[in-house]
């Protein structure tokens, strides 16, 4: 059994281009190649773009991650429906794997107000051990049910019902520059943002992982995305 | 602590009819009202669009659906994302119910053949037995310690963690006869399709009580989806 | 044949109120019903939805419209992909009505500016006398033209192709509030509104009738809708 | 002024292969990367996945074509709302080309039957020759109304609601292999299809030409869909 504190993200494939932002744009007004155009008037006209919300340039590009988290980031993952395109490992045809998530030290761990205004501060050194201790024992736990279930020869479906929404998952995760946006503007905090957004920790996680692939992939749409408060066109 | 072996499904409010179908199929082809056609005309009408996959008439109309089930249910149920609308009780703002899902006597718990040609087969009165009782010890261990962990202080995302896939959550579900025939065509297995679908039981139980709602608001629709291999068109 | 200078809006079936928000909502974090709650902590409860872009909620519910407009509002109409449904009358399959679009006489009809930055201003009397003029007699010629292929046995989904954007045309479109309110936020023009749009008239002609049974069917959320900037949650 | 009779599709990019088809679909089953496989065994996972109705393997990779049709041509496509993006040449903000479409020769002219089963059939030498001298007189006379409003100071996006939708348009269409073997399955006429289609015959000129493109970048996956009666997973 692993426990692991941290989600990974590899970008699988890309094509994805400022550039092709900007032609899909100039099809509106005019037909020509914006080849020779300088990188100033690539900038300009992205940020004229994203700042009137001229959304359909940002769709014409693909990022597919794949991604390891615990199964309770994914069933909020996959409540992206628009633009978004998943194939994640699949607890009726394969044994997962023994993977667990267990915070790190300092995930904040205690939630303080009340719905709609919470606050997440740190844990006592206390509740930190606690956690982790009832944490990896439960998932032990579990863990030894689902292998007894499946010794026994009951179906792989019905023998997974035991195990946690903790246990790690894998998954393909296809989109486009304008889904990305729309995930990151609402998955991650910032304080420059225009809607400030209250992710889980978690997801926070890997939403800033698949940001950096963004941010290097197409870096004029992501300056302009993160100047103009990180609201998604 | 309860343990279920059925889902729930109420139908919390809907607006379709045949009628509408009929109508917005018209408005192609002539733009008066179909109010004074006879039934026959109707259903032929209906079954013409169903056969020759002419889908969008189908789409104006909307049920909404709350549903209990177990989590696995859901996190299949929530890969369908054209047409369906989805609010879940939240593992971060509310303490789940303490409520599991448990297989019935006669749930096949044995799977045979390989993937892509399971065959599910009942278990042996044991196996039927111990299953239960993993089950019921599984559940009630990770309950315990979903409560350790929240009396620790420990907030309600990071202690649900250990909360098995198996517990029952409930949603609203809201989707259109095109939607939902499209859900019905591959969560249910029926000896008359054109193209035969292997669903999890559980997504099964779910699927059959939705249909029996469709089939009492829209009976026209739903008798030319059966007639034609229960495909969605 | 009929010049018209203005688009209709009919209401065709609309099962939409903000109790259903709100119930949506709330299943987040707690199961109880909402039916006791006082008017207050309804409007309270959307605002805070709406300001925070929580955008589920909004969608249990469906607003079926029936409208006649010319064929280039259309053409942008059905450039709104995600939560709307749409059945157009068919060229292909039926004749089209003699019946064209002719803006009035306080469309403004001269365009200044450059891309991106455009201003409307009214046109002096005679450009408005003679754009009525020339639309009048060019939609008669083309007119003629589609009658002669028609009578030569030529078929109607090539007759047609003479016939002007600016014919009128007809469609059912069927959409929910949070559709609607992501296509009123691009389609109007407010002094309120967060991000400022430049919609063309006759389509914002369109979105205002809309609006208007909105704001019937669902007042507190459209009071939020206004009150948060027009922005879509 | 230029009369066309056929339309134009370029692959603009394309990140596309049966192998990402195959190794999203193992994600499900088992983790390891499917590179050392046959080639054999590449075409019967795809093949199984197509035959059971697997969409989402087929949706991580995209196809960007840029289209010149008629706006007719391209009402119909945009009714395809799920896994397309758009961005078309527009009238409010350019002046159109003076490019215009006009049958070929071969083009059926003469529709018999009645809605729901209509058969085209080759018009006569005459209705040939005829439609044409209408079709281009139309067009030249609708032209001329464009340029005499524009030359008035009439803004563009007025002024065009002369011009006939038999007029060429350009756009970008991004979609991915599940949304455009859809896309085909309706828009080809295609004897061994299990569902038959009548798309009129100008999108399918479209169809057939993206289709061209489809089997070079996919072969495997288009040669399953055309032994499976072309249905779209």
């Amino acid at each position: 059994m692993k426990f692991l504190d941290d989600v990974d993200v590899d970008l699988v494939q890309c094509l994805a281009s400022d550039e092709m932002v900007v032609r899909a744009a100039r099809i509106s007004t005019k037909s020509e190649s914006v080849v020779e155009e300088a990188p100033g008037k690539t900038s300009g006209m992205i940020n004229f773009l994203l700042k009137n919300r001229h959304g359909t340039p940002f769709e014409h590009n693909m990022f597919t991650f794949r991604i390891k988290a615990p199964i309770f980031v994914f069933r909020e993952f996959h409540r992206h429906r628009i633009g978004w395109s998943y194939n994640e490992m699949s607890g009726r045809y394969t044994e997962l794997p023994a993977e667990f998530y267990e915070p790190d030290v300092y995930r904040p761990l205690v939630q303080e107000g009340k719905p709609g205004a919470y606050v997440f501060v740190e844990g006592t050194a206390e509740q930190v051990h606690s956690t982790r201790a009832i944490l990896e024992t439960s998932y032990a736990d579990s863990w030894d049910r689902y292998q007894q279930l499946l010794l026994q020869g009951v179906a792989k479906e019905v023998a997974r019902a035991v195990l946690p929404v903790g246990i790690m998952s894998q998954m393909y995760a296809t989109c486009n520059a304008r889904s990305l946006m729309a995930f990151l503007s609402l998955r991650t905090k910032d304080e420059t943002s225009t809607f400030p957004s209250y992710p889980m920790q978690e997801i926070e996680m890997v939403a800033r992982k698949m940001e950096a692939f963004f941010k290097e992939k197409m870096p004029l749409t992501w300056a302009s995305f993160q100047m103009n408060g990180r609201v998604s066109p």
